[in-house]
């Protein structure tokens, strides 16, 4: 843990703690993300230290018995399960930008939405939220008649269930009766404006676990982060989201929960 | 209608019906079973003629548009809709039998039944039975391991869920929980044993509509058929299943309703 | 056939044909659509009346055996066997738009032209022009990436092969070694600027037979189209598609064929 | 390295070789059996040690992009390519028997041989045998229709192409003109009548590095192996296949190779 943070504890240390002062955030990360004989990052481990289980759902990965694997064990850890949706695309992952059209998309977000949540009952839990994945994650930022879709699947479903986006993103607008909880990503780098740089930006990931957790708590604590030109960007999230299909994934994701819990922040599932 | 069967109502007309007189079956097809572009059967007709639709959920058939306009169709009509479960093969329409291990099995059925549950629900319905589809039909007859990955899947769904299956079925025997009901078929030919004959034999089918109607009408009055030898066997069905896809298809259930219609049973649901 | 055509063969048939007055043209049609246990089109039928014909690769539909029935037919018949290669998307036919890499692209590209190649040879023929497939042939008139991949798989494999697009496409440009050749729609009506009216306008689709089978022969003669809004633009192409998709699409076929060669233009494989 | 194979070498050494003396083998591994996202085995330190590399064509494994890298590294490293053709069946990585009709089947491997062949050839090399993959493997030494399938596949797209196959069979005896090739595997323990104990026995593979390098040279050597009950049974065998998939299958082929080559056995393709 960085000087600064032990530093910023000291100061808090300074005076009794009030309701005020309990930070609450959830940590959520991709699980389930293997298909038949193939296997995709480290679901146990990512289960001892997240609280929210974004299981995926067959379209992008997750067959039916990885499914209830995962759900099993996020029951048995008391992590919550929500339903990873995406495009049917197994060979891209879901990676890939897909021009459905409406009808077609909110049929198919029901199927993985309600599958999941069965699995997860049978499991003795259920789906408690919904996070679109991949391609369709970003298309619903700005096309409205994919976020419509997703909005009217989740409706149909069960209208009490939130969806994580991003901030600003168009899926908060497209229906009244839809709730949706913003997320940030530790490990992103961020423009002025408060969006994500993109993927294809040489620095658009922070690799350095100590700076990935450091910006997880600023994000906890003061709602904000420092944008790529050192603009400070305020980002209102309940939830941060941490990788982990990448080689050192749940190390880092180990120490964003460490930093955190350091730092006094309760970590509790947003759902 | 033939004279037979009229002469066979005459009969009944000669003394007061009482509660034993009223004989009730239920007629079932195989519904949604077309994938994308592709279409299979004449959903919109069927609906008009059955009692129960056996909606494909999207592993041999039935891509969740198709699943959700099935169920909306089925719910203003009033037909009650059944999961028609299927191993994952839509290459083979899930006609290929495969050594699914249990777990997978057992998940892959659950996974199907919740997804089409949800859909159902969403269009105010729900799945009110089971009924497993192709070579898995065929192979829980025998196959124990298989009958218990249904059963368990089912089981752990909703108990109260009974599985349309042929009686003599190993399926029936697996759990003490699972409610198995027995179907017959009117347009197939049987063994002096009560089984169907195989499909590789030319006389597996009867062709002639009106044999079938007087067939179907024999199983829901007197619960028998004759066999291709010509004795008499007992069928006890509480459901006649009707094809659906193939030219004529329509034409025959519609038959098959009114000569059961005109011999005084009444059509309804069994689930 | 129209009185106008009419009268344009009998001013042909007043002078001896000489070698400019011999026009010749293709008719290439989608065939092997089917998927499994479900048909689409009538591939007996179409193959004998088109010239080419555009077989699925089992990427939007077209299964092995599927793609085998109609090369063997099609060899039968002396019917030229094209590639008709697409986006990896059963459930949505290969109609929608997909942002796929360019090395995952041309690796998809490669696969489905040399299985289809492999399977036509164990009939006697083999592939002799590649047709690219819904909304990859309309990304490629546009979009420069992807019309790159299409263009590296189809000169990896065989540099001799022609591919066919619509005139304007920058498939024609982004390879000096890649061959295109124009095609054009007799049943699709036409801006002014020569390129087709969107599916979405009303008028996009033109469905009278004796219209389609008229602009069909002005095409194939005079190499000119009249648009929608009267002007007359010029269309060059060594290729007509023929839809086999819809209902009374082989009558249509028929008709265009019959008008074509009424009007003394030589049908023949462009490739 | 055993002191018995030092040993072994030692006598060689005595006199002067003569062709007689000249042992090869061949070794062969599964590669390229990951699928989009996922990866499985490790193929490039593979290709460092076999001399065929069993390249999976896209129905257990294997995308178009992946079956592109690994027969261009095959062709850099001078490793020859085979078609390891499978039941169509991802979810199950062709691990499940299925009842596939022989035309479909027969279709389906052709599909893939000729994929294959096609994207290998535009890497400047080209398939040079066969080999079934998981259940079509072991359901071809047996199942006279499906073993016929695949013959009837490869002698349609190339008749001189080998078939790598266990010794005994079904598939060395349906056809004249098929050729097919005998393999062993040196970590797996056999019966006395010569074929593999089933993966169900606890002794079903041999984990001990220095033992399975010895079993392979004395196949090679000497052409037998100690079956589970100590009788010493013959094994003809031109190849001898090497796991990849399993945490130091690498090491522990590449044990079985310097073992080979310690014991002066020359190691080239089969093919």
């Amino acid at each position: 843990m960085s000087d600064r943070l032990v530093a910023g504890r000291a100061v808090d240390l300074g005076r009794r703690p009030t309701v005020m002062d309990l930070r609450t955030i959830d940590l959520n990360a991709d699980l389930g993300e293997g298909f038949g004989a193939w296997q995709l990052g480290d679901d146990t481990a990512l289960l001892s230290v997240v609280t929210s289980a974004n299981v995926a759902c067959g379209f992008h990965a997750g067959d039916p018995l990885i499914m209830r694997t995962v759900c099993r064990a996020a029951q048995a850890r008391g992590v919550t399960v929500g339903a990873q949706v995406s495009y049917r695309d197994l060979a891209g992952f879901g990676r890939r930008a897909m021009d459905v059209p409406f009808e077609e998309l909110a049929a198919e977000i029901l199927y993985q939405l309600a599958a999941l949540d069965g699995i997860a009952r049978s499991c003795g839990t259920r789906v408690s939220y919904v996070k679109p994945h991949g391609a369709l994650y970003n298309r619903i930022v700005h096309d409205r008649e994919q976020a419509m879709a997703v909005a009217e699947a989740v409706l149909a479903y069960d209208a009490s269930l939130p969806v994580l986006t991003l901030p600003g993103s168009v899926l908060a607008e497209v229906h009244d009766d839809l709730q949706t909880v913003a997320e940030c990503y530790a490990d992103r780098a961020y423009t002025p404006e408060g969006t994500l740089v993109s993927r294809r930006s040489p620095v658009a990931v922070v690799r350095d676990p100590e700076k990935v957790a450091e910006r997880a708590v600023r994000m906890a604590v003061s709602g904000e982060v420092e944008a790529i030109d050192g603009t400070v960007v305020p980002v209102s999230a309940r939830s941060i989201c941490v990788h982990g299909d990448t080689p050192g994934a749940v190390e880092l994701a180990r120490s964003v929960r460490r930093a955190l819990s350091d730092a006094g922040v309760q970590i509790i599932p947003f759902a």
